[in-house]
């Protein structure tokens, strides 16, 4: 079979980098979502670009399809297996090649996650701003164009990379953009492969726009009686141009599970979550202001602080949301989804889901960036209980209907993944032609994670 | 032939909509930089989506070329219809279709020109702050991916357009993106289109990122005595942070070129322009403490004003930059050339263009985005003297090589055009192979803008 003979060339070649052991197909079987498990034929460590490339010739040579692993945090299963094949685990190429202090940028493997990015970065004076919550790879980070709680003031992973390497399914390695800041040399290829989901090619190496680490630094808190006021306070602040770093919203529900799991003390009550960068002059000012709109929303409790422990307590907080959320039910399973919509849209797109979820009987706190017009619903399901889950996902397919609808997107940031596939004819109508068009173009035996992104018959 | 046939074809529909009259032809056949005339077949005016639809089915029935035209204001020749067939002006598509202020964002047809918009705007509190000094149309900007002086503030055409409707060779109307603010549904084929410079598809909409109009703005002009500290200065603004809204840098030659077109009293060096947009207190505070970066880099006559007017007319005068700078040589014609590299390596490239500059004989004011690291040269020539355009070419050919070497790209925002598809092989390696498979893919019959950008057999 040829999928057996493109793993025993690779072993050949990388001996016990070829991994069949059980713990090693699980693991790279498993997701954090509510997909079922689906292991690989094999898993395989590269060290290198070399190493990459040999492995999408050796399988290019024998149909045998080829799915890049991070570290594993997609909630949508993008890196599961469903054709077979192999996943090939960008962890063992984890250097930070190059930082530029004066060009504020850097090259790294792929593997190298966002924590470890930052740590190396410190003495430097810059940091990189995109935060998912997760400890994701930048591999990953890109390939998902993942963005998060910073991404109202940084951008997404779209806004940050300035340039990749690839290996296409031939194992030819290209690199696209270059070091300068801006281009109008051609295609917009590295736009085209963040966000690919793997299905293009695999990164190998990434060059990313870094920022400096802000003079001055405060996160705030503050809760209103109503979802409504809380969203139009972001809509107020944005229109105002004040340069929010975060500013995150959570319902009541959410409120109540950061009280049970992380010792919080807030009203139960919808709330947002804030930070502000700048210098400390700017800080104060930004804090002010966003202090008056506040009041005339009649929000309560607001509360800032520019001690670092206080700022790194909030999001540590925010970044365990939905362990804290699946602490309001014991046992359960969480079926997570995001939506993303005009911001002028929110407040509806809001209230619409919470009515839903209230009808549905399930819990589902939620919470988001809402400055983008991006919020999730983590719904809470027994995972005994396959009725409930369908009931959830059932919800989640209304939440997607509901982003088409107000002219938004089925997801702003988790991807489509195994999960929403379904949608992309819907959200993009005849241009969903064009992308399977691409892919036939970059990958004409459909190798590079068969069966994501678009349909190739 | 088939050209005539389709231009017969069309004028059925289109009646005196498609135009072969001498100073038609002639007008489109033009362009304002050194290439030669190169006059289409025919020139179509069209008025809606549904008349470029039909364009395009007709042109793609008879293997017809055609080549988008905006406001004619390129600066390597992209609207040239180097093999003949009709130029699509879409002047008359020039309508703002929606302003959203609470969402800030708008839709408009292609031959919208920034500042029609911008005028649309002022009611609103928002604008398009994408300046490239020529008052361009948008669907030109988004073909040849623009930025100019506001880029190192609000990003380049890359990061302001949300999306776009496109007609494809055969007739298709895809669009791109949402209304969303971020999106990870599938390939991002908005910033496939966006500085494909009409080589794809034909922008029939897009939708706009908007800003809301600071509440302060003020301008300043600094003079130092070597470029090398007004280099330094804008790479230490940067690293501190400071969110200039322009930082643009003169050289000593451009600085007499604008006393003797425009009146102004700067002293004969290199000088910084810049703006600073923010709130009233968040102005001064980065004009002061831009102030202190020039007072430790020995810069002089730091002088910045918060009149609108002095504003305006500083701002003019930039814009005015390449008359200013042939009236150094009454009856010149000139060359201009864009290069853009890391920040870390532009006073390398500023200083070995000057010198080559000046071994050549040639006027050669220079000027840039500096925030960018992005920069032009004016060559001034004779027209009636050949040898000194093929210096002047040869000049920007060694630019051109400069960028590479450094890690910068052969243009930071004028485009390939006719100008730079020789350097696409050097500057992209086998991206640019990838870029022709997807040129193919969209295009089979390499009738949009033929001869640009790839190279098709």
């Amino acid at each position: 079979m040829s999928i057996e003979t493109a793993i025993a060339d690779l072993r050949k070649v990388l001996g016990d980098r070829v991994s069949t052991s059980k713990s090693d197909l699980d693991l790279h079987g498993a997701n954090e979502a509510h997909f079922a498990p689906c292991p690989p034929d094999a898993v395989v460590y590269p060290a290198n670009t070399d190493e990459v490339s040999l492995i999408a010739r050796t399988c290019y040579a024998h149909d045998c399809p080829i799915v890049p692993w991070g570290t594993g945090t997609s909630l949508e299963g993008h890196a599961l297996a469903i054709h077979g094949g192999i996943s090939v685990d960008m962890s063992r190429m984890d250097k930070v090649l190059r930082v530029s202090a004066e060009d504020m940028d850097a090259s790294v493997q792929p593997g190298v996650t966002r924590e470890a990015l930052n740590t190396e970065l410190r003495a430097t004076g810059l940091f990189f701003p995109i935060d998912p919550g997760a400890n994701a790879s930048l591999g990953g980070m890109a390939s998902t164009r993942a963005s998060g709680t910073t991404a109202v003031r940084y951008g997404t992973m779209r806004d940050n990379v300035l340039g990749l390497e690839v290996v296409l399914a031939d194992g030819r390695v290209i690199r696209t953009g270059t070091r300068a800041r801006k281009s109008s040399a051609g295609y917009d290829l590295t736009a085209l492969f963040v966000g690919s989901e793997g299905t293009l090619g695999l990164i190998t190496e990434l060059t990313l726009r870094l920022q400096g680490q802000p003079e001055a630094m405060s996160s705030a808190i503050c809760a209103f009686d109503d979802f409504e006021s809380a969203i139009n306070t972001v809509i107020m602040t944005i229109q105002m141009g004040i340069p929010m770093a975060r500013i995150e919203f959570v319902d009541d529900e959410m409120a109540a599970a950061f009280n049970a799991y992380a010792g919080a003390d807030f009203p139960l009550k919808p709330h947002l979550l804030l930070e502000f960068h700048g210098s400390a002059a700017s800080v104060a000012e930004q804090a002010e202001r966003f202090g008056e709109i506040v009041a005339d929303m009649g929000g309560s409790d607001f509360k800032w602080s520019t001690r670092p422990e206080d700022r790194t307590n909030l999001w540590k907080m925010r970044h365990n949301a939905a362990y804290a959320a699946a602490s309001l039910r014991p046992g359960a399973r969480i079926v997570v989804t995001d939506m993303c919509v005009p911001i002028s849209r929110l407040a509806d797109a809001v209230r619409e889901t919470r009515a839903d979820i209230a009808a549905s009987g399930l819990m589902g706190p939620i919470l988001g960036h809402v400055g983008d017009g991006n919020f999730h619903s983590t719904l809470l399901v027994d995972p005994a209980n396959p009725e409930e889950k369908q009931i959830a996902l059932d919800l989640a397919h209304r939440m997607a209907q509901r982003a088409l609808a107000m002219g938004g997107t089925v997801t702003g940031e988790h991807g489509i993944g195994m999960g929403k596939l379904g949608y992309m004819e819907e959200e993009h109508g005849q241009a969903w032609q064009v992308m399977g068009d691409i892919k036939r173009t970059l990958d004409p035996k459909n190798l590079m994670n068969p069966g994501k992104m678009v349909r190739i018959n």
